[in-house]
């Protein structure tokens, strides 16, 4: 199975390396850039831009080579994909046929969606937060879905409904600093957050859940965001964090140690070393026995999509070269606000000649909706297109009609 | 009409001192808060949470005060309201039956609403930018729409598809740093923005004009965005910047110098000074006149909307007390993203014996995802409910489906 192959230097010669960014299933074949044996260029003239585009193999793929390295490392372990990524109803349905994943839901309308997508209510575990007395109410009416509370609040809402339920505790195990790509993705850290029963918290919860008779067979924490191998060391800390908190659970069935396994983003990304990652949760395994979950959404989907545009003028303004194209940051907005750059990569094989440095930027009427600045980009003319790489993940899914201009398609690519 | 009374005081005692969001059409009547008369707890209680409430004699209020200023300096001047700051389709017809103003669209989909919502082609400015072919081509059908052109190619496509039309172009003054709220809000500055012809390119711009046989007779610009009046000066230079432009242009009628007039968004902010921006436009006009055009958005429709939420639980945690509600920001992106908080304001009158420092957070599975952190607020339980100021603008127009927890109604209030 193809990994990310990533080469050393950003923006060199094309002819003689390889892009950071190609791998077996999105390179150029014939002059232009497919996805899983897809024309993107041929694809974006027939559908329209912009348009988001999936390849469904790719994710199952990605989903694969997770399944490899909890096995390789020994592991008794669930993958549960969190919807929240993309929960585009054609992609959840082909995931769900793979047989490669359960589902992560954080609201009743994902959990209702994946129900209706095909997944069985014993597939799906639910963490949500700050839910109402309507949402409780709901959960009350799905006994098989395996419900996380993350807060004391939580617990004692679900109890007072489901008295002697099997339930999962959401905890924070707070770490120093948590990792995230930046400030704004941190789940734990230095300043408290909203995620998750501290363990000054702890003997509360415990008696909350004797009150219900409520077991507490899960528990439930994220180690971060976006992280990459760097991102080891702390994932390891968190883990570490969370032991004091399972020695008293005597209905221990599962540790979920939620998502936040990153992708690389620009080429001087390294990716995910899952090697090392796995074995950080095998040594953790034998520590206390439980079945871990993980709750892959990014690294499921992410690489796997793309958002393809059109290029609508190209105009030098005093020393800067500006590629307009026909989607804007509403579109995806993690290359603006997270600092999570979304790769342009032209549909037509660039020749090596044609090198300018270029800015691209979308249609929205503000000032920093671009999606890259100074780039060293072949010349591209009003017509031709570009692919975004990246944008499988939290794309469509927190997109926006800012100026009415958040429609486009999504399609799945299913071979 | 009444203007935003600004105490001097941030979260100062409530019975003592008038809060500094308060004003006759916002304010606690008989221990509830109202807008324009209704009573938003009741609302809520009957219509459901998260929702969206905007009073329309308040956005109505706000038009009347831009022209009371701009006809007292005794300007000759038009009004388009900016839609994309809201473009619910019951407030844009109400809007139109005031008669206090036209539309200002940026896109295509945008201009076909305003004319749905009933404004006539003849009141409707267009000011797109990264425009399409298909959107060239549907601009061409609209003749009594005035198009501004953003760019060399812009005004190239439009001469092609109507030649010998009135266009307005769009330049950019390119004066100093622009004013902005924050760094992404800026819409000229320093580094070169996608956004007008600069004045190296003028000439190219005015043999592009002659080439099609187009009528340049509208200057549009834009001297920032959010200004409060410390951006008065800011203002005055970019008209002054715009000055050379006006001279070489014969058919000039109308200067359109966008909007980004600002609303208090804190305490500490002091309204718009609306007399001595309205005098710096009548010097201004005085150069060349012109007929000005001003196009706000969030100044019209900002402080007229309210986003209403429940409390889903009051939780401490450390040394934190976290108040939970049912909305998240993904409803409203301008506190997490740009810094533009809204206010939170209980719906039952507090108490002052009551207080004590909250932090509240929303539904969204994402660390970001606060309203306010450590501040004063009263006692509140479960149950109750939030209103968060300023929500008029740019809340709904911008609002994702993140964690599908974005449906949310709008409510306009009309008497």
């Amino acid at each position: 199975m193809p990994s990310h192959n990533a080469g050393l230097k950003s923006h060199a010669g094309l002819e003689a390396e390889t892009p950071w960014w190609q791998r077996a299933d999105l390179r150029y074949v014939e002059g232009t850039l497919h996805l899983a044996d897809t024309d993107l260029n041929a694809l974006a003239a027939r559908m329209g831009t912009p348009l988001y585009v999936y390849s469904g193999p790719r994710a199952a793929a990605n989903l694969a080579r997770l399944h490899d390295a909890l096995t390789a490392a020994g592991l008794d372990y669930r993958v549960l994909y969190a919807m929240k990524a993309n929960r585009s109803p054609s992609l959840l349905t082909y995931l769900q046929t793979t047989g490669l994943c359960g589902i992560d839901a954080c609201s009743l309308n994902e959990l209702h969606r994946a129900i209706c997508c095909g997944f069985r209510a014993s597939q799906i575990s639910f963490t949500g937060t700050s839910l109402t007395r309507s949402d409780y109410n709901a959960l009350a009416w799905h006994p098989e879905v395996a419900v996380n509370a993350d807060s004391l609040h939580a617990l004692d809402a679900i109890g007072r409904r489901c008295p002697g339920r099997a339930v999962g505790l959401r905890i924070n195990p707070a770490v120093g600093v948590g990792y995230g790509g930046n400030e704004m993705l941190r789940y734990s850290g230095a300043r408290t957050t909203k995620f998750g029963v501290y363990s000054e918290q702890f003997d509360a919860a415990l008696r909350i859940a004797d009150t219900h008779g409520l077991r507490i067979e899960r528990i439930h924490f994220h180690a971060g965001s976006g992280y990459l191998s760097e991102g080891l060391d702390q994932f390891h800390s968190v883990l570490e964090a969370s032991v004091p908190f399972l020695a008293r659970l005597p209905a221990l069935r599962e540790v979920n140690v939620g998502g936040g396994l990153g992708v690389p983003h620009r080429a001087a990304d390294r990716p995910l070393d899952l090697r090392r990652w796995a074995s950080i949760l095998a040594a953790y395994q034998s520590q206390h026995g439980a079945t871990i979950v993980v709750e892959p959404g990014d690294y499921v989907v992410k690489d796997a999509g793309v958002l393809l545009a059109e290029v609508t003028y190209a105009e030098r303004r005093r020393e800067t070269l500006f590629l307009g194209i026909d989607a804007g940051f509403n579109l995806a907005m993690e290359p603006v606000f997270y600092d999570l750059p979304c790769e342009p990569v032209p549909c037509r094989e660039p020749e090596q000649a044609s090198r300018q440095i270029a800015t691209i930027v979308g249609n929205i009427n503000e000032a920093l909706d671009a999606w890259a600045l100074d780039r060293p980009l072949p010349a591209m003319q009003a017509g031709e297109r570009l692919a975004l790489l990246n944008a499988g993940g939290y794309a469509a899914a927190m997109a926006s009609h800012h100026c009415m201009l958040g429609e486009a398609a999504e399609v799945l690519l299913l071979d």
